[in-house]
């Protein structure tokens, strides 16, 4: 990161702190704000912060502000304690979040046919992974970017994804247990585990949380058949909301029943197929038609809403937009389960055994585990 | 369950079946809806829907309906290919979900204050509980309905609450383990770690999955202070969209940023206070001003969000709405911490130790448990 730059003048009207910084930017920081985050108002071992809102004036002013020795110190109309703010935490709490959390800039790819996974996606191997903590931070945070990245040469044992797993996050059990098994078995529970090819789809969308990210490590490859499809779900979503706009609202506003029963469990949750934020980003694509129970929809929205679900169902059938390839034995591949759809092409499991061993991460483990590795590098870096 | 109505007619158009029940209902099941349903798309053995909506015709058409013996047999236009539904069936998906599956039937409760949680609420012993499964699910869908209930005679041990959750549902273990220890310590990492009174709040709105369930039981009481304070969060977040709509508003589409920073752990994630499914019901509220980061809102957004937090923080402190209540050493609360948020009074740890110990719950793992339960239950009493 470059050289952050230093104050050129500080000013405050009774509402508000201005700062101006010398490359020329501007911030301004509410009085009501800074007395919100009044240092003093932190527990000083825990940061965390002692008062409610309900604690505070309810209209602070600033009688004055003063910038010196890295701190600016601020007095509040009728208190007699002072404020002293940290200038560099002032820089960083007015710039942009992406700047401190490079992971949060998710990069979107929609021609996935032109991707070319080993030179476009991120791949390392479990011993660099293992032994280069800044290889490491740059494979986690272009996996949060992209949605995908890949470990190679990670040994074909059915031990080697938990070992694999440790350096990225937190297994997430479920009823499948640790890890699960795909590859073909008589009368499958799931039709993961048979010889169907399966189109693009998430994870469990039945489930509450969804997955947060899927492992699958390749214990043996097919030989013929059995090719790994790959899509990013929010850049195709996207692509609706730019074309279909009137579809895509349909399917971010109608909660849509999923399930999934068998002997030992019954797992039912109702969610959108396009989950948009408060401020109407697109946060999850849940697409699984094998787990949809019978949708519950008046007369009158049918019709509208079938014609939705068909339109983000071509699209993700178009050719163009699906990343298709062959992994060996050997490698494994980890996706953000609510934003990147897989599927795979049909096999032969009679002619070819095809086996991977797969398991789900929690979301916050893998935020976390790169946000704690960054702060790691950055103070050695310091020392 | 009352028994099931049956048919007493049977009419389609070319785009929808009729069926008129001898209770005298009528459902109506769109010819298209009807396609995408067809028992012979499902796999025999797991109920997974073979087809895509891309593999549905676009216009299905309905030549003919006739019901007989408990089945309707449709016949389409252009198809060769009869297709039976089961009228018992039918009716499940006609009916109200809530009807299927009573833990749905959300009970809000506003005036906690007036709550008598022995008389109000459900309670088991742990010694019920394993061994009568029809009060098992009783009290499970209580606890879904009115997001908490209580567990007596718990052994004061330390493995007790992880025997306890088994027939609840699945321990999400996270950074702080598979449980945790609340009680004074020095120089605590996280408030509840120390004597401090902790006004209402949800548990770890900085993790993702935020904790679906939480439960807490006390090994050891304090006979003085340290009393539990519990609030429906969905009452009180229905209160506010009642009498201050704007604020509500601005609440539910403002993402906060949350933060949790320890020696081992980076947390951070951004929602807003109160979070609102596709349809605009309240799904989740988040309330934590000790792990609320810098918000990020611009000059003109500062007061009026400021304005509309606070009118939810002192509602959150009206004693009114309050449940207030001491826990007797055995007891265990299990409560949905996306719902319910809980407090304490402050205590003295020095005069009388108190020690809770605690863990979270999956989500879907409470609600699998008791979907579970009632289809076991319900095959037993057929039999």
């Amino acid at each position: 990161m470059s050289k952050p730059p230093s104050v050129q003048n500080v000013s405050a009207t009774p509402a508000a702190l201005r700062v101006d910084w010398t490359n020329g930017a501007v911030s301004e920081f509410a009085g009501l704000w800074l007395r919100d985050n009044r240092p003093d108002d932190r527990d000083p071992h825990s940061g965390q912060r002692l008062i409610d809102v309900t604690d505070l004036p309810e209209d602070p002013r600033i009688r004055s502000a003063v910038a010196r020795d890295g701190v600016v110190v601020i007095e509040w109309e009728g208190e007699s304690q002072r404020t002293s703010f940290d200038l560099v935490w002032l820089l960083e709490h007015a710039a942009d979040r992406a700047r401190q959390r490079p992971e949060l800039a998710t990069r979107l790819w929609l021609e996935g046919a032109a991707v070319d996974a080993p030179r476009d996606l991120a791949w390392t191997t479990l011993a660099e992974a293992q032994s280069d903590a800044a290889a490491r931070l740059a494979w986690l945070t272009r996996l949060l970017q992209d949605g995908i990245a890949f470990v190679s040469s990670v040994p074909c044992n059915e031990a080697a994804i938990l070992e694999a797993m440790a350096l990225i996050g937190r297994i997430a059990e479920t009823n499948y247990g640790l890890v699960f098994d795909v590859r073909s078995v008589p009368q499958p529970e799931n039709l993961a585990y048979s010889d169907f090819g399966l189109g693009l789809h998430t994870d469990n969308p039945y489930r509450e949380p969804v997955p947060g990210f899927q492992a699958l490590h390749v214990l043996v490859a097919s030989p013929a058949g059995g090719e790994s499809l790959f899509a990013d779900g929010f850049a195709i979503a996207e692509r609706l909301r730019a074309i279909e706009p009137d579809a895509f609202s349909r399917l971010t506003q109608t909660p849509v029943p999923f399930l999934y029963r068998s002997k030992d469990a019954e797992l039912y949750a109702e969610r959108p197929l396009i989950q948009l934020s408060a401020r109407g980003d697109v946060t999850a694509v849940h697409y699984n038609s094998r787990s949809i129970a019978p949708l519950r929809l008046s007369a009158s929205d049918t019709r509208p809403y079938y014609a939705a679900y068909r339109r983000f169902g071509a699209l993700l059938r178009d050719a163009r937009f699906q990343l298709q390839l062959k992994l060996d034995g050997g490698s494994v591949v980890v996706f953000d389960n609510q934003r990147i759809l897989h599927g795979r092409k049909g096999y032969s499991s009679a002619r070819y055994p095809r086996h991977l061993r797969g398991c789900y991460l929690t979301r916050d483990s893998v935020y976390g585990e790169t946000a704690l590795l960054r702060r790691r590098l950055a103070r050695e870096a310091q020392q």
